[in-house]
């Protein structure tokens, strides 16, 4: 039975999951290929079978995993001979880290820059869904939000500067090669240019050439899918 | 040649430099021996041989190597077939992002709640000095900056919120067992208790049992110098 990957589908063939991303990275760096199964909002019967609702979803053979995180974990732990995600047990561990980091405040900081980009990417049947429950999160109509795009960057800034600041000592942040952490944090940037054109980062930030040899990688796996130049 | 660490030194012989508490940790980890050499702010003349003045300075032989992260690198590299720090080359480059996290976000949360008690646990011979050089980065009087103690908690609280996170999920950064993360942690800790009473967190935070876990380590180190009760 072919490996399947269930993600997040957007109009036009966009994929603007920073999870999904997550995971793609994480099957080509094992060298594993997989079928992709896009799916929309609305189309999350797909992968019922995993008793829960969210994508990524791989299917492994008879093996079912979701979560991003749970699914990285798995594939280092079932092709152990393949490159390693983590580097060990310590820098697995470490790895969570950035994980938390990344989904509490980059994603936390990010969202609202580029809300109604995101909405405005979904496929037309999910946008009700998108808009009513995006905006209960945010108390706000996802006009509103996006509306203080600029005033909200200082905030972006602060999440980004403990990444920045790493990107100063080393190329990459698992060290000379990229590996896991590195697919944590391109997700959301992934995510940014799937959506918006808005700049993010300036050209002597260290982030702005690790981006750019992060796309370079496995044959251009970030520009495999409609994005917007960064 | 004895193996010396340069460390810092307060009246009644507190220890509050949370890097300085990053090295001690680093080379019990390593089973390392090493004779403390305390040094007050105005003792910087006994590790100048290092070529700079801040401590930790470690002379080992005839190398001389400051800054905690060039230690621990250094040790690392230098002792390959004691315990390791890191885990492997991933494991290192990750736990630089929580040298950087700590350094800048929990460290400058932390500083503003204690500084004043910092400052009181200082050598008398310091005091002008400190207060000079830490009023001037904070362009205000010590006793107006730890006023808005309460103020500025819910900061502190932010900084401290992702690595909550990650306890929920595994007993150490690190894993199943403590390396160089969780000393680079813990050293935030141990300035605040050095110092001050103040209570940092509530008994259901899982930094609380990790801290109490981190306590025992090494015959107790954590507790070989005056410090409050936490």
């Amino acid at each position: 039975m072919k490996r399947q990957l269930f993600e997040l589908l957007g109009k036009d063939d966009r994929r603007f999951s920073p999870y999904c991303w997550r995971t793609r990275f994480a099957l080509a760096h094992k060298g594993l290929e997989a079928e992709y199964i896009p799916c929309t909002f609305g189309e999350k019967s797909k992968f019922a079978f995993s008793g829960q609702d969210k994508v990524p979803v791989l299917k492994d053979g008879e093996t079912s995993v979701h979560d991003s995180w749970s699914i990285a974990c798995y594939l280092e732990d079932k092709y152990p001979d393949r490159p390693s995600l983590f580097g060990g047990a310590v820098g697995r561990a470490e790895a969570r880290f950035f994980n938390v980091y990344v989904d509490r405040e980059l994603q936390g900081a990010l969202a609202p820059l580029i809300i109604l980009d995101i909405f405005n990417s979904t496929d037309p049947a999910d946008r009700a869904y998108f808009r009513e429950t995006r905006e209960k999160r945010f108390g706000a109509k996802l006009e509103d939000v996006q509306a203080q795009r600029e005033q909200r960057r200082p905030a972006l800034q602060k999440a980004l500067a403990p990444l920045s600041a790493v990107l100063a000592e080393q190329p990459f942040f698992c060290g000379e090669s990229p590996a896991y952490a590195d697919y944590i944090v391109l997700g959301s940037f992934q995510l940014a240019r799937g959506v918006s054109p808005l700049k993010l980062l300036e050209p002597n930030d260290p982030l702005h050439a690790w981006r750019a040899r992060m796309m370079e990688l496995f044959g251009g796996l970030a520009n495999s899918t409609s994005s917007y130049p960064v």
